[in-house]
């Protein structure tokens, strides 16, 4: 495995890579790296020549009071992990942007909602980080997370309205034995914190269930979620079209529940299908 | 030369093309071309293995009191230009957009002034269609007259920013014998009008006449400039460096003299180096 520091020596491995006619897949990350993100790895080795993991913690999709300055890093493990998943390039530089970066991304509509909504510019933030790491990489084949279910149909939009030459695969979200969805911001949780945070995934799980059961009335649902939930300060819980991401009122057609809420300082989301 | 018009069928001509290891060359136009546009597909011909000419009157980039409904359009006189100036491909699609399109691609501070400043929105529609052109032509490089200078920057940064894989030529500016910048737009012009309008040329090259006989202070070149305007509403007039497009105060470094005005409903921008 290839370590790369600077975007100016992945642009010249991409493009040294793209002319031989290989086909390169790629795993944007912000690293602290945990079984999700391997997963994503693992799903695109066996169908790429070249597999690039970037690491990087872009400063646009974060908020003024957001927790750039302590987000966690752990650059040796997250190498090993990389190398252990046959990553060819591990791509993490210090800095991403070229002097006097002006240019932003941004995907309207679908970022309304949910994250869109409760952290201002986060989502232009990603989309603009993302069309620029395309464009390093030259990834064929790029693969998210659906536990940033949202952040998934953001990209996939902006590839689609942008023409982008880039193939986006979905990766099912990864859960730790008691059910909580794997996150590199779970390590700020106490062990109270953790426990009510299993709230999550239990709300999500009895709205999917009553709906499985015959519920199909959104508002019936979401107070189920709400009556299990127990946490510090609900962000949003919101039954959407897995699609357009607009809220329904009956479940139709293949839904998606979401939920985003605070436990202690420490910022959770997840999300499940609901059919 | 084939004519493609779906953006379906450009990208499928474009994915095929780029797999074959083939250069491709773009210019992007909105039709009713002229010698301006001829002489980009010239500069381009002798340096790639495939020509695309794009004509596309963008909705995006007019304003709601601009001539987007009277934009002049000459789709026969249009192809046999192309094809009599080596074009492989000739992509005029009716639409350009994927239902639901809601992404946008936005240059930030060299758009504050000039034309971003006098017709809003305007560059923020330029850099969104140029992306996605970009893209579905899988353009290697692309050639952009100085006619429109600061779009050309625009476009330079954007390319930069997002690490985009082509590379931005620019084109000279071509006049008419009489010396009016060749534009789409000419043909709105009356007589009297387009009289008036040589004034446009006239107070640039006076700027740059007396910038080269010795007058340094940007108030004084400005001011030769204004004298010699013949025109119904002026714009702006400007004289900025010719890469940050800031303002100076005197000429030290390579600079540009920009105007922009109207004429009777037609407005018309010239521009010219000072050194």
């Amino acid at each position: 495995m290839q370590t790369l520091t600077s975007f100016e020596s992945m642009q010249a491995w991409a493009n040294a890579t793209h002319r031989e006619g290989l086909r390169i897949g790629f795993v944007p990350t912000m690293g602290f790296l945990h079984a999700g993100h391997v997963s994503l790895m693992e799903r695109l080795r066996p169908e790429v020549d070249r597999l690039v993991v970037s690491i990087y913690v872009n400063p646009l999709q974060f908020g003024p009071d957001e927790d750039l300055e302590r987000y966690p890093r752990d650059p040796e493990g997250d190498a090993a992990k990389c190398d252990g998943a046959g990553v060819d390039v591990l791509f993490m530089p210090p800095d991403l942007y070229p002097d006097g970066f002006v240019t932003s991304v941004a995907v309207d509509r679908l970022t309304d909602g949910m994250c869109g909504a409760t952290r201002p510019g986060h989502f232009d933030g990603v989309t603009t980080v993302v069309a620029r790491l395309f464009n390093l990489v030259r990834a064929d084949v790029a693969c998210f997370g659906e536990k940033d279910f949202q952040q998934l149909a953001v990209i996939r939009r902006m590839v689609r309205d942008l023409a982008m030459p880039v193939e986006i695969v979905g990766g099912p979200l990864v859960r730790d034995p008691d059910g909580l969805a794997m996150s590199s911001r779970n390590k700020y949780l106490t062990e109270t914190d953790r426990e009510r945070g299993l709230s999550l995934h239990r709300a999500l799980f009895a709205m999917r269930d009553a709906a499985t059961a015959g519920e199909k009335r959104a508002e019936a649902l979401l107070a189920i979620g709400r009556d299990t939930l127990t946490v510090d300060k609900l962000h949003y819980l919101e039954l959407v079209d897995a699609e357009s991401l607009q809220r329904i009122e009956r479940v139709e057609r293949p839904a998606r529940a979401l939920v985003a809420a605070f436990l202690g300082k420490t910022r959770l989301i997840d999300n499940v299908g609901i059919v």
